[in-house]
C-alpha cells in the first residue's frame, strides 16, 4: 500500500506543482491541472504518452478530454489522498505535456 | 454545418441506442453511456480505437477516463444537440467496444 504524502514531502513538492499549474482539488485531497492543445491529434498524442508512462507506474490518472483540451486529476485510491506516486506522475506528465509543445 | 436531428430522426434512431444502453443526458441534447473493461490496458485500447474513428469522422466525443471505466457523451456542438454524427459515432464506439470484449 502507498503511503498518504506527510506533512514535511507536502511542503517540499505540493509549492512546486502549484508553480507548475496543479491546483489541488476541493472536497478531496487531490491535485488538478488542464492542458490545452492546437487539436484533437495533438491532444490524444499527449495522452497516449501520458497512458504509457501511467501503466509503467502502475499509477493510472482520472482525465477527460473535449477536443483539444485534457483535465487530468491525480489521486492515489488506496492512500486516500496524495502520495508519492501522484507526484512522480504529475511530474512525468509535465514533462510528457512539454515534448508536445 | 451539421443539422440537428429532427423529430423523425429521433425517433428512428434514439430508442434503439437506448436499447444499446446510451441514455439521454439531463439538461442538453446529448447522450452518454459507460463502458467497463477488465483493466486500464483494455480501456485505453478501446479509447485508442475510438480515437482514430473519431478523428476519422471529424467528429469527436467528450470522454473520461478512470482506470477501467470510459464515460462517454456525445453531442454536436456546431449543431446545439444531437446530430446523425452522434448517431454514427455511437455505433461505431458500440462495434469497438464489442470489438474489445
Amino acid at each position: 500500500v502507498t503511503a498518504k504524502l506527510t506533512d514535511a514531502d507536502r511542503a517540499e513538492h505540493l509549492p512546486k506543482l502549484a508553480e507548475a499549474g496543479w491546483t489541488l482539488v476541493d472536497g478531496r485531497d487531490a491535485i488538478r491541472k488542464t492542458f490545452t492543445f492546437g487539436n484533437f491529434v495533438e491532444a490524444w498524442g499527449f495522452m497516449s504518452r501520458v497512458a504509457l508512462a501511467a501503466e509503467k507506474l502502475d499509477h493510472h490518472p482520472e482525465w477527460s478530454n473535449v477536443y483539444r483540451t485534457v483535465d487530468i486529476t491525480l489521486s492515489t485510491h488506496d492512500a486516500g489522498g496524495l502520495s508519492a506516486l501522484d507526484v512522480k506522475l504529475a511530474r512525468r506528465i509535465d514533462a510528457l505535456a512539454g515534448a508536445a509543445g
